[in-house]
């Protein structure tokens, strides 16, 4: 699959557009005329600089409003385009990308819109250009690409062609089918874009949300199996208008940008399945390594500077310690299966408080080439020549992925570390989840990360009031809910405000009652919930009398689903960290979301009031 | 008008929430449940810290999914119903608002609705309190106001009456006319929002984006108008879901949302006019001063450490020195009637960059006391007995404006200044627009300030793509064009990623390349252009190859709209300031918009590294 991006997808300067286009990868980019027109650099200079970098230049984008006019209209439109296809020589380019008109078309007649494309591509030929015609889903009278398709079929003109986009497709809820009813020559380009599935005006849903495919919730397998379908082999190209890819470092939106290219050709692999011959063959030589299923999250990483804080957590819930590593700083507890490896932070990296989570699988090797064919940075472990190897990536926020293949078993890296003294009994089974506060710059690069590397599926987000705004969830989690990842989106202002949004690992227990009984007896005073929210949960449910003041006095919190119950207290926060612990009674399957924004308001009394984000 | 706001509207706990609405001096608050649930205070404590702060309890909200529902389920939510109004009766709140069923309704039966409510107000009876039905635009079947107060009249109880939202009846289209129809003590409460005119779900409108009356694109007004004609004169009260005021200090969030229900009281009197009698008598008394019409900015008061670069500027513009204030450390700029104040940043404030402009008027009093009406903070000035009085205010941002009696002559302060040299001839006519970069934490209350204080009414905004953001940028104006306020919402993320969006003063030149020219021969280098722009120029506007060989080689830019034509050019920034020079001809009206990519990304490439916002 030949890779192309948008200028428009990256912040920055054209020349740093193109260098971090260039170091992700991408063997080609579209020039994204306003780009073009606030460089200072001539467009030959341009043309030069992408040979050196070794891009492509495979879209000049966008002409508009040129077809259905009048024809004074329509005199001023070829002397427009004539200009731009002689700009385009100068650059090097040869396809043009002309949207539907949406401002100046006086009529939807196809026979008119052919016969100026038709004029169009006799201009075009004298500059050995072609034009890539795209139905906009806003566009006055041409918002669909069947027909465009019919127009440029009338048109039947050897430049004239169409470029397909999935944002404009989808966004209608058009049914991409008919794709294969268009012959591949007729196809000039291809952009695919993800979305979210919002209810949005497609002009503001298209300018602000667009997303990498991956990212969002369009079904892009299936459109890239369409495409496959007709012999299509151009460019594959992703034109993303995103707020936040406009405002953050060009070179990882880069890199993200390309790691979805690389997972649409895995999805479009599966989509294709078998049926598709030759071409499903050639589309699954470029499918990822299999995604190793994982058995445990056989460790925790925690970064933190109130080490001494968490070990008296983790001693009142049951934890024991291993004391430290044989030569790494760090040190680790456990508790059965559950084990936490504790450090200060690395001052020279940012590194975020949930630093890394070590997965069960059974080939390790197999799981980092997914990995690393996904562009997953790896990461390189420091250790003796007497550590067990550990292979990992890091994630776009920093936070590291480990897998190794213990599956079960006690790891071998465990005796590195000490022998925790005495036996308490085990009350904690598994980790349940793992929540990691993304920054707004990496939300959707998360995502994705997760997505992919990982083979997780996602829920649907949803959003939490925090005493200091919105926070929005997603859980990322496989088939058997043995990795379940939240990521929550820390509100953008929360750098200015001074807002933290803590992470925090919450482990599930069989009994979370008896947890938090002998928690208590160890001196756990955990998070405490209002008297206010169990008047509020007995006017909700009708719990009995005997549980509802149990969980009244212990701070646990309650939910229901169709299939079961949910008990859970939390830790309170500790720097950037806390702790949950859970019990998910007959398969309830949420994270009690109704009970978010009360912990997160409990939780927000206890920061201290330079973390709070509200001056006081 | 008795006002009041919706706790969820501030940040913070419910304690901060309380104490910012007290002291803004609203009379009441409505208590958003998840508030109190999330609250460590007792409901009897709430009570008592409310009337303490002397603030009246005037609703309890929301209550869901009530009516509509079979006989189970009716059971279910009676319970629910029992333990909210003994707990209403604990806060002595004698209002709860239920909302119409979005989840649980199975019938849009409205005789079985009313039969339900009227169950519900049998209970609610035995409590004391009654019931504010309000129809949510995305009700399941009972969606609009008339609806709902069809199901009230019908249910014919004297506790079940109406909540009247302007958002739920205005976003959805319908006319707020039908509420002359409605007896007023059917009518139990008001809620008024405004918002942004979008094509958003209302779900999803109404949870982000709603604003304070004034902020938005809502006629409220009439709306209040048609309200006050029923007679009613309950609370009104603001339930704005705002994901900048959820993120932000309430203090001046609840300061913003005062402003804006007095300014709802003038425009209400204004809409009423002289036809509702005693009614609108009662509302005129409570409109504010006159605002007094500005016949011209009098001078711009600028604060950057790069005074030396400034200077040189202002001097190759043709702006000659007055030499220092006689007793403060600012000094004065002029060329004909326009002036710059110059002066350091005060380093105990934030002070933004364009820290003042100085307003010609009739009536500087008049003009103060609509301003401190509302509730706009007076601007203490420091001065000497002998200096003239001045009289101003401070916007949100922390700019001020002040207001002088000066009307086109001198002002007497000039003399508290030296005299400058020479007779340069005087090129620039008048400050043509002012550009005020807000954070986005002060944007909207920022709209409301402009638009109220002086009278401003608002063009509709535009988004311009910076190379590090999208700049969402709307211009505040008077009838005349005398004033003219362009606010640039600076992208939220950026004081994440470090980019500056610098502040500028643009001046009107009867003759812009005069003007270019002469500065050139001064030494002047203006913001270079690239020679793209230019060639995308001629290939957009058929221009005289003189014209445009000039505006070229002066680095003006060009524009036209149906009347007429702009030219204008940029110094460099300097620091957070740069200037602009317009020269509008045949009464072109805009401000160069197309331009403005063009112009930011070559003012990205003369910020130093640290200001441009993407890491090198």
């Amino acid at each position: 699959m030949r890779t192309s991006i948008a200028t428009v997808c990256l912040s920055g300067t054209l020349d740093q557009k193109l260098v971090a286009a260039h170091e992700a990868g991408f063997d080609g980019v579209e020039i994204f005329e306003p780009d073009l027109v606030s460089s200072p650099l001539a467009p030959e200079a341009i043309r030069a600089r992408a040979d050196e970098l070794g891009l492509s230049l495979d879209l000049y984008q966008p002409f508009r409003d040129f077809e259905g006019v009048g024809p004074e209209v329509l005199d001023m439109n070829l002397r427009r385009a004539e200009a731009k296809f002689s700009l385009m020589n100068r650059l090097g380019i040869e396809t043009m990308l002309l949207c539907s008109n949406v401002a100046t078309a006086r009529s939807g007649d196809e026979q008119l819109a052919a016969s100026q494309l038709r004029l169009l591509g006799d201009l075009s030929d004298r500059f050995g250009v072609r034009i890539a015609y795209e139905a906009l889903a806003w566009g006055r009278f041409v918002d669909g690409y069947e027909t465009a398709a019919r127009i440029v079929r009338i048109a039947d003109h050897p430049r004239i062609g169409l470029c397909l986009d999935s944002f404009h497709i989808l966004s209608k809820g058009h049914s991409p089918e008919a794709i294969e009813t268009i012959p591949a020559d007729r196809i000039f380009f291809v952009q695919m874009a993800d979305a979210p599935l919002l209810n949005l005006d497609v002009l503001s849903w298209s300018r602000h949300h667009r997303l990498f495919p991956g990212e969002g919730g369009f079904d892009l397998g299936t459109f890239m199996a369409h495409l496959v379908r007709t012999g299509y082999d151009g460019p594959v190209s992703l034109e993303i208008f995103n707020d936040t890819f406009r405002q953050t470092d060009p070179r990882p939106t880069a890199v993200d940008a390309r790691r979805s290219l690389r997972w649409l050709e895995h999805v479009t692999a599966e989509a294709l399945g078998a049926s598709a011959g030759g071409r499903a063959a050639r589309m699954s030589a470029s499918a990822l390594p299999t995604a190793e299923a994982v058995s445990d999250i056989n460790y925790v990483e925690l970064r933190t500077t109130e080490l001494a804080d968490l070990r008296t957590l983790l001693g009142q819930l049951g934890f024991r310690s291993h004391g430290p590593h044989r030569s790494k700083a760090v040190e680790l507890w456990s508790q059965g299966d559950v084990r936490f490896v504790l450090g200060e932070p690395d001052t020279e990296h940012r590194q975020p408080t949930v630093a890394g989570i070590g997965l069960s699988v059974d080939d390790p090797v197999t799981a980092l080439r997914r990995a690393t064919a996904l562009f997953a940075p790896e990461v390189p472990r420091p250790q003796d020549a007497a550590d067990e190897p550990l292979v990992g990536v890091r994630a776009p926020d920093g936070s590291e992925v480990f897998f190794g293949a213990e599956r079960g078993a006690v790891p071998r890296w465990v005796s590195e570390f000490g022998v925790p003294e005495g036996h308490d009994p085990v009350l904690i089974d598994r980790v349940d989840h793992v929540n990691l506060a993304q920054p707004w710059q990496h939300f959707d690069a998360a995502v994705l990360f997760f997505r992919s590397v990982l083979d997780l599926h996602s829920e649907p987000s949803i959003e939490v009031a925090a005493p200091v705004g919105l926070v929005r969830s997603l859980v990322l989690r496989d088939t058997d809910g043995i990795v379940r990842i939240a990521l929550n989106l820390v509100p953008s202002g929360s750098s200015e405000t001074g807002a933290i949004l803590p992470q925090h690992v919450a482990f599930a227990s069989s009994d979370v009652l008896a947890l938090a009984r002998s928690a208590r007896e160890r001196g756990f005073a955990p998070l405490a919930i209002p008297a206010n929210y169990y008047d509020d949960l007995a006017a909700r449910f009708p719990l009995d009398a005997p549980l509802l003041d149990e969980i009244r006095e212990l701070n646990v919190m309650y939910d229901r689903d169709e299939s079961g119950e949910f008990l859970h207290f939390y830790t309170p926060p500790v720097g950037t960290v806390f702790l949950e612990v859970v019990e998910r009674r007959n398969g309830y399957s949420g994270y009690g979301a109704l009970n978010a924004p009360v912990r997160l308001a409990a939780q927000y009394q206890h920061l201290r009031p330079a973390d709070q984000g509200v001056p006081a």
